[in-house]
């Protein structure tokens, strides 16, 4: 079966804090990508703690974070980053979304991301099943991954 | 696709308050039925509230309650439970599930239940996808109906 | 020091499930009365878990319900509230406000309450401290009892 | 009426977000100090939120932030915590707590605190009425605000 999603972008990541991905190389898994930056408190209070749980609750599905910063450089560069991951006990790798100059850095501008944090679900085929931006529901999101997982299952 | 789950058994009902149903007719489509008693904490803090919220978040699928009596018989009869149900806004219809003088009413006896709150996904050829007792992740919840939504859709 | 606030009106009780108590006997004492109605939904989700909050955290500070039962009369009573206060865990005493055939039970009228739940603060010497009517946050609950509590310790 | 408690030691800060504060010169006045280190979850979770929500509750009640920072002091120096206090929405004045080159910082040991997020009250006469390591209940809090704001209220 054809993905009914448009291709999500390829990831374009200046450097990896934990094991680098690519999208070409996970197809075939369900991926959720959190995209954020690390002082920004929507990220912190919902963002990054529903993309962890998801981390834990499903094994199957690959979690990524994308720090992509488009305000406040100066204080959010990679060591820093480090610092705030391991303190808040973020366990899967983070890339740093590359940075050209732009307002917004590459990848966010080629998802067309509104802000942060924004929650991207990709499926086994590589198409975007979800791109959201802001507070998710658990329930909501439950249902996009129950049913990415389900599709080409059997395929 | 045959269904990779058990039948699940149909509902024995005395009486409903709101539209009937019976998992025969309601072939095809994805149910959630939330087994409860009115004066169960858990059943008030969690189950319901979580019911209604499928019921409102997700169109596509039936919410169904069943009032699964074990206890306290004399003051949870068929008015208290219509002025519980009225007042906590609950909109899905609600089956009362038979006495037959057992120590548990004749459908929870069927599935097996443990106790209150349980909840129950039923796919679309009527085979049992979850029956989980006390409380329940809702992004949990929302994988299991995301997937049953996705099984057969397209068949 | 005189109370800085109006006497509250004594409590009028058909019935105590637990200890009988008067707010004459109970002066010297903080008093915390939660009204209440055993199937009002703000009553259940907010009202009576920081009542009970109270008792657990305060033991200087006396807690009593007070069921003021204003609908619903013929599915909420004596025997329904007992049930309804064990399976809930309820483990402060509760009065019947008295029914005499007006639209609103005694104490209820006594004290002039809006609806369910209202939470009032009697501090020592008898004055009403507090009547909120709602939802009450516990920071502002918190001081309303800290202030009631220095009141008159050293007097 | 002399305080109960022992008298909070003065601030030692060394530089001030926000218009600059002494205890002596809040003498009278019931402050509350919460001790946080930016990249610190419970400080951000749960700490700040409440430590602000007093500020907006509250307006006689003096709010302060003191950083007392303990590790990862290349990554949160003054203007990553200007950030962070703009992007949180942080109202209150933040001092920044001297480091002499001691394990910890100097007001933070003169206060021999276990860790951050810490709570400190500060009765009217100076008197340390409350030092809470970790996150601490509201309905608590509020008692502790309450007693001091009654205290010496009238002298």
């Amino acid at each position: 079966m054809a993905s009914r999603h448009y291709p999500a972008p390829e990831l374009d990541v200046s450097e990896w804090i934990g094991t680098p991905h690519t999208l070409e190389e996970l197809r075939g898994k369900v991926v959720l990508i959190e995209t954020f930056q690390m002082l920004c408190p929507g990220c912190v209070r919902y963002g990054l703690p529903q993309a962890q749980k998801v981390h834990r609750a499903f094994p199957q599905v690959t979690v990524l974070g994308l720090h992509t910063v488009f305000e406040h450089h100066e204080v959010t560069g990679v060591d820093a980053l480090k610092v705030f991951l391991s303190e808040f006990r973020m366990t899967f790798p983070v890339g740093i979304d590359r940075q050209d100059g732009g307002m917004l850095p590459v990848t966010m501008r080629k998802y067309g991301l509104e802000g942060t944090p924004s929650t991207l679900v990709v499926d086994r085929e590589g198409g975007l099943a979800l791109s959201h931006f802001g507070q998710l529901d658990d329930l909501a999101l439950g249902a996009v991954l129950g049913q990415v997982m389900a599709d080409g299952r059997n395929e």
